[in-house]
């Protein structure tokens, strides 16, 4: 494959950056600094996603000659750099979320944290940030959430949304691969996406704006992929819907929905149930809750599971004969969101929701993928996704 | 054209933000505080871009309910910013380059700043930051530049690269239109792009990796176009080629030079002298240094001048056919940047410099134009271009 190809090559060449003299990224070096004063936590039902943050967050810093020093956790508090930090210019930038819960017995777990620490290295690589040893940066969140476990709610939909960022820091205007970084975590109690249940979306198909394109930088979670997409976030709000349906090429493939990946499930051209998402093909984020139901899918076995190329016409010749069941997005923040209609070229083509029920806001699939999902996150079903830190 | 259209969408849609009861940016309520200790100043032969900078910066905060607040010229210092802030998350942010010059009696002079300005408020519009007054920037950067006046150099081929930022500042990490925005502009006073006078390129055609694609946003100089050309330089860097050469579609059409506009001087199909570059079909960087060079080339009426498509393979055909006479990239850091060689597809294929002259690092239609731009610079040639502030 094209892309793993190249990052095979970048992996090397970050890994002679990363010679014997130079260290790498170790828990066991933290310096912990608890803040003197504890901020009053925000009552669940006041949370807004992305607004709260904990007392404090963890602070790592990379130059390339001395590599990794020594991690902190400290206050939460404002980072000092200078306007001629390469993060300002170059968008130097790419970050993770993941969320932690607490268990029944009070245990605080972690979902399927190794994906998020494999996937912001490709992330890194993708725009010349270094490289961190994954399972080092997981025990710093687990000593940064312990000392911080009040802010984690233990409700079942609520979580600690954790959000790991890697900034470049050189303080110069050359546009170079940056010879300075920092890593840092920072975490915010967060709600059920929607506060009364799922509330089905509106999409817009989206042909004047591309989000990602073949070797481009599509599949990288990376800051710059993110600043585009909310002019056309924007004026599809303007027109009533709340997210953009991401098309791509000549023949409007299907791709993403705004800051989550697509999946529909429907009665295919060969009258089989199935659930189709669009291929990881270098141009899609590999989305942990999106493997998550692929592979929860599969186990079910009860229809065909495919990641294949989908096109607007053909979702629409399947809208208007009656084949399409189900439709949502997925992502860490909302694990599933349901979609009702989708604008396309003018037509708005409604997507059934559960037809069993007029006033359900998700699909009964749709519903059984998240709360089993849920059932995992907060280890209530057992399974090695979910981590006890 | 697509993407003026949408420009204009976008626009409506700031200008609407933009309402009577919110400010707009006003140079003359500007706060200045001098800095109580002055930097020593960095002799010419020590300068290296982007390392040094003045004594002060220009600094203005935006909220979507007020608008603008008073601009300040303040001590250049650290921006101490949430960890929250949507700037290290989503690469809400965008700049310009510009640089100022003195000429022989003294006067400082800007290079086209009306350019710089249009240009980043198209910029902030398609990464939906506000709008702002460009006339009033232009009077702040010349209140801040004759405060820091000694730092501009008055030796021909120095000046004093001026660097506008705006960020999104807004402390919450759901992907919106920022609420909150900064915007800043630093200086440092840089040499030549190349010590010794010209030093012409080699360059990588890049076919792994994709700058930008129609109805992205290729055509705004915003931080997220930049941290994906690292990677490709990098490994390009390796086999020894400076830049990359940035080619788009299945003919590989030539587009950009690593942060550069692309020339081509050379005998056309129909054995015309022309100088071609890629059109600004949305996926190209409306550089002025770009316009400069072809609004030079009209007057000069010299040679036929066209704004077309040129792919990889006509490119090669007419190198083999020794139609091609001089090639350059062009940006205002270094004005044009001749090229010597290109590799592609495994062939390198060697590009003339100055046949007159095998010592010659640049060929002399490169030559003319990067005078003829450093006269009106440097106010030896008058010219509506140069402003003095």
């Amino acid at each position: 494959m094209f892309s793993s190809r190249l990052l095979r090559r970048s992996f090397i060449a970050s890994a002679k950056r990363y010679n014997s003299s130079i260290a790498g990224l170790d828990a066991s070096k933290v310096k912990v600094t608890k803040s003197d004063i504890l901020k009053p936590l925000v009552a669940n039902k006041d949370l807004v996603f992305g607004h709260t943050f904990t007392d404090h967050m963890i602070s790592a810093d990379w130059n390339e000659k001395e590599g990794w020093m020594a991690p902190e956790i400290k206050p939460y508090g404002s980072l000092a750099l200078a306007p001629s930090a390469v993060v300002f210019h170059y968008a130097s930038e790419c970050f993770e979320g993941l969320k932690a819960y607490k268990d029944k017995k009070g245990n605080v777990r972690l979902f399927r944290p190794d994906m998020n620490m494999a996937r912001m290295n490709r992330s890194t690589a993708r725009i010349a940030l270094p490289q961190f040893d994954g399972k080092e940066l997981i025990k710093l969140i687990g000593d940064y959430i312990k000392l911080d476990e009040r802010w984690i709610p233990s409700e079942r939909g609520y979580s600690l949304y954790l959000r790991p960022t890697m900034i470049g820091t050189q303080e110069a205007l050359g546009v170079n691969p940056p010879s300075n970084a920092k890593l840092f975590v920072i975490g915010c109690p967060v709600g059920p996406y929607y506060k009364t249940g799922f509330a089905a979306v509106k999409l817009k198909a989206t042909t004047e704006f591309v989000r990602a394109w073949p070797r481009g930088t599509g599949d990288a979670k990376i800051g710059g992929n993110y600043a585009p997409g909310l002019l056309p976030q924007r004026l599809a709000a303007k027109e009533g819907y709340q997210q953009n349906l991401w098309l791509f090429g000549d023949e409007h493939q299907l791709t993403e929905v705004g800051t989550m990946n697509l999946f529909v499930l429907w009665k295919n051209e060969s009258n089989e149930l199935e659930l189709v998402t669009p291929p990881l093909d270098g141009s899609i984020l590999p989305g942990v809750t999106r493997d998550s139901i692929l592979s929860l899918a599969k186990q079910w076995g009860e229809f065909k599971v495919s990641e294949r190329k989908l096109t607007m016409p053909q979702l629409k010749e399947a809208v208007k004969s009656g084949r399409v069941q189900e439709m949502f997005g997925a992502g860490t923040a909302c694990i599933v969101s349901p979609i009702k209609a989708i604008e396309y070229l003018g037509e708005e083509l409604a997507i059934p929701l559960d037809p069993s029920n007029p006033e359900s806001q998700a699909g009964p699939y749709t519903k059984r993928f998240n709360d089993a999902i849920m059932d995992i996150q907060y280890g209530d079903v057992e399974s090695p996704w979910s981590v006890v830190v």
